[in-house]
């Protein structure tokens, strides 16, 4: 019996979930069961769930509900299985802020993200435009330009980094004619500043490309090893940074460029 | 002067990110700075940045490192102001799961995820060919078909969707030929059971409109509340669920669709 795990919250969840899954990450090979259960926003919501949560053995409840009803509801339900980090850190935080919780569910993603919002849709845009070189005059506008070979990252990366942060982000691949060259593509050169190179292993490379077309010379060790070679140089003759993307997830790139090459907080 | 609110990781620091946002948010109006240091993952890093909260009054400082050394050495430099989320909840786990803790920095994110990682980035291309309704022939692959009028949200959802849950999520834009009519358009049809409607306040969607395009019809408040009152008529019609999308974020309207649509957990 896997031991059964509940994410619990108000809203999305998002938080809690991801405070679960740090944590639970410390146990590795650990077997369990991660129940989801957002939008608890009325007490027939949370006394359902708190009835399923009372027919579990020696559950783990991880919790971001606000309503202190509810919250004490759940406390009931699961013993000392339960993880409320609004009950466990709300009141150090009213002491060292030196006034009052003003708890309400949802706050974090309500309509005061408006300005955030618009800022995403548009860098969205902008990045859905500039996809895979298919438009390059507009460069002057891009946060960033990444490139690198085909299948190496680079548009879930300008997506992830449009929707989470609004940076406009485009991609350039780098196809045979410009990895045949010492120069950068000429649409890159004068923005030189702005790019940042992904590049993977070969072999793993060779891997997704022969998933999504299968085989041919695309898909062949001997030109992945070709076009990573060539990139990699390229990179490094014209000292663009570059991230491994090999053994990392598209979260973890989006936050390495934000960081390391914008200088964003 | 703005508090300082210092966010640590030595990966991404999305988890202790989250967590500060969430409690911070029960403060509204409370002036503070976030300063985000992601990636400590060696002692000088982690030096550096603990001299900088040294240099701070009353800083808060919200922590997901993992190791030891850098965890006490952060813990000396914060005082009373520390929120680590590891040392506070670690023990409690480990004293539930009967085993000790293996903390390893970043192993969220690592390689074990490479499975999801393929998942998502085939959902992220059938989402990017299935976007706007340009090819709607591969309907049937479908997880999800968003529909709505033009800027009603659905391409941010769709992407979203299949970046983060990994979901197949097609979207087609109901243009005028559409709403003029009571039948669904042919192509949506037959995967009704698919379908999710997205509709706005028609204020909104021509706020949206006009700082896309300016004026014209397009962005009229006359065609917005037209296009907006057929598109609700249409899914009420057919029994299309509808998510609101005035005053939620794209996270919150994809946990929705995941959640209550999809049946996800």
């Amino acid at each position: 019996m896997k031991r059964k795990v509940f994410v619990l919250s108000d809203h999305t969840g998002l938080t809690a979930d991801a405070m679960a899954r740090a944590l639970l990450a410390q146990f590795p090979g650990e077997a369990h069961e991660v129940i989801h259960r957002p939008f608890l926003d009325n007490h027939e919501k949370v006394e359902a769930v708190a009835a399923e949560i009372e027919k579990e053995r020696a559950p783990l409840v991880f919790s971001s509900l606000v309503d202190p009803r509810a919250r004490e509801r759940i406390a009931q339900a699961s013993g000392e299985g339960l993880f409320d980090f609004f009950r466990d850190y709300t009141p150090r935080l009213e002491q060292l802020l030196g006034r009052q919780a003003e708890p309400v569910a949802g706050r974090l993603h309500g309509i005061a993200d408006h300005g955030l919002y618009h800022e995403r849709i548009r860098a969205l845009d902008y990045s859905m435009v500039h996809d895979d070189g298919a438009v390059t005059r507009n460069y002057g506008a891009a946060d960033v330009i990444l490139v690198g070979v085909s299948r190496s990252g680079k548009t879930p990366t300008s997506l992830y980094l449009a929707l989470h942060y609004g940076l406009k982000a485009a991609n350039y691949p780098l196809v045979e004619e410009d990895l045949e060259r010492d120069t950068l593509p000429a649409v890159l050169a004068p923005h030189r500043h702005k790019l940042v190179g992904l590049t993977l292993e070969p072999a793993q490379l060779q891997r997704i490309r022969a998933q999504r077309r299968g085989s041919g010379r695309y898909a062949s060790l001997e030109q992945c090893r070709w076009e990573v070679r060539q990139a990699e140089a390229l990179f490094r003759r014209h000292r663009v940074p570059v991230i491994d993307t090999t053994a990392i997830s598209i979260e973890e790139i989006a936050a390495r460029i934000r960081s390391n090459f914008l200088g964003r907080s």
